[in-house]
């Protein structure tokens, strides 16, 4: 499967280049769409040729495009390579308004082509992987409620503008609380979910910082919470303590991102494993024909859009950086 | 400080009975409302008079009057015992109804007595008590958002007939959410809050035993999410995974109630801290003349009841016991 890289202008993209190069793609193409990533990408992967569009890179003869391109811009992209019969492979969020997501939905209805949004938070993450994984196999019976924590680092000076810019990125519940929306749907076994609450609070010196997010979500079995924000010390030394938390009706289970644990505990005993070598399969999935349910990922985007619609907006957190 | 211990229906009192004797305090009487917790602890507390009544404790001449009687039955309790001119120590929650609380409010205001309610999850905790005092302190700037998550063992084969019954217990968000709601106000220096969105879902085979509850809190200053639930599995080997975090302007601070340990991070480190021995001091502050602060303890109940009264019925939870 030969991919073109389209699109570098959040970090994701290199994850995901990794993980599709691992899983057996090769990276023919990388189109930078910023100074630093996309340069840097091209320098570790000398095979691939680089390219200055889209279009170019669809010339060069691919079969998927994968994109962590500015979040407004990664709509236009994911169209443009379904309707030249490519499947795509984008960072989350994959669309910033509806009228985006209906083309999308449409595009993918008519090409038959995989739409793939990589909610790394889930799928790129071994502890959330083994988490599933025990859910799955029934060990906390039916799961009737999530948490999902998404803290993130600010890091204001090293933001490219598009951050700065709802428009662009789509808002903080769209941006990144596409993970919890993922994380909630997947873990409840949900196939569709309402907003029942949700509000964000910008930054008092960037109004269009969104510094914190959060959501009532509900659906036809479960409900759950999901906080995401910017409010990660330095003291952690990491990007952020991301948690998750799925309750069943016999047992529960726990995902920590920064060392990598699980902790379940059921009728008869508590446990934590360690998942730092356990596999991340997305990418290898895709690779043999078992791309992410479609409708699961129409759906989590719906979602996060309406959760931003709606959301009330509460007074901006005083932060001196 | 002379102590009646005047209603024993909640293993409670135990606690409670214990930490105001160990500051200090003499218990005086026991008035034993069921058979099995009161007539314990009135053998645990051989200098103690068993009475029978309220009146007949009031009578041999205390100072406070603890309570840990049927819930909806606490407020009468306290309404007596600041009326005869005694101060009162009740367990969470102290009132089921927003007329008991009114009641509550104005015979405090006549009569100037203290009316406690002991919010354990937070006073009686260590980690908690050593999470606030980080907080307070400002180790992780101004608080602008909290977590509390408050799962229970559910144990319905030693649970009593009030139990299966909300006109009794005030409904779950009343009954333990008041923990979350004392936490929110407490940890975020709120001095009033809103309840911004409530839900709540029974037991399938009990309609009375509500098994989770959830709100999203919000005040002037912060936002909050809290769930309660009777889902803990008895792997866990305690009676419930309590965690509690504050995320702050320059940091965060998690309390865990099972093996008492704070984990805070700021700007420059992380660090996790053994509170097993850290000292709960709501009695001995309490018997200085160092109440809890009086409107703080009427404003929780006030949005407790809101949140009960407010709550979605979801569907109920498929439970086998």
């Amino acid at each position: 499967m030969r991919v073109a890289v389209v699109g570098t202008d959040h970090g994701h993209i290199i994850e995901i280049t990794r993980t599709l190069a691992k899983a057996g793609a090769e990276i023919a193409v990388i189109v930078p769409t910023e100074d630093a990533i996309g340069p840097w990408l091209a320098s570790k992967n000398p095979d691939a040729k680089v390219a200055s569009s889209l279009d170019e890179a669809l010339d060069l003869g691919v079969d998927l495009v994968a994109t962590a391109a500015i979040p407004g811009d990664r709509a236009e992209i994911g169209l443009t390579a379904m309707r030249a019969g490519v499947d795509v492979v984008t960072d989350k969020p994959g669309a910033t308004s509806l009228e985006q997501l209906d083309a999308l939905r449409a595009a993918h209805a008519e090409t038959g082509r995989n739409y793939t949004v990589v909610f790394s938070e889930r799928l790129g993450n071994p502890a959330m992987v083994t988490a599933q994984r025990l859910v799955d196999e029934g060990r906390i019976g039916t799961v009737v409620h999530a948490v999902g924590l998404g803290p993130h680092t600010l890091n204001l000076a090293n933001r490219p503008q598009w951050f700065f810019d709802p428009s662009r990125y789509g808002g903080i519940l769209v941006d990144i609380g596409s993970h919890q929306v993922d994380q909630f749907l997947a873990f409840t076994g949900s196939t569709d979910g309402e907003v029942v609450s949700s509000a964000i609070r910008p930054h008092a010196e960037h109004a269009g910082v969104e510094v914190l997010g959060e959501m009532l979500l509900g659906s036809d079995r479960a409900t759950g919470y999901a906080r995401v924000d910017y409010l990660t010390p330095a003291g952690l030394g990491a990007w952020g303590d991301v948690r998750f938390t799925a309750v069943g009706t016999a047992g529960y289970v726990e995902a920590r991102y920064v060392d990598q644990t699980v902790f379940v505990v059921d009728g008869d005993r508590k446990e934590t494993i360690e998942c730092q070598d356990h596999a991340v399969t997305w990418a290898a999935d895709l690779l043999v024909g078992r791309p992410l349910d479609q409708e699961h990922v129409f759906t989590v985007t719906r979602i996060c859009l309406e959760a931003q619609a709606g959301a009330r907006r509460r007074d901006p957190i005083p932060l001196s950086v």
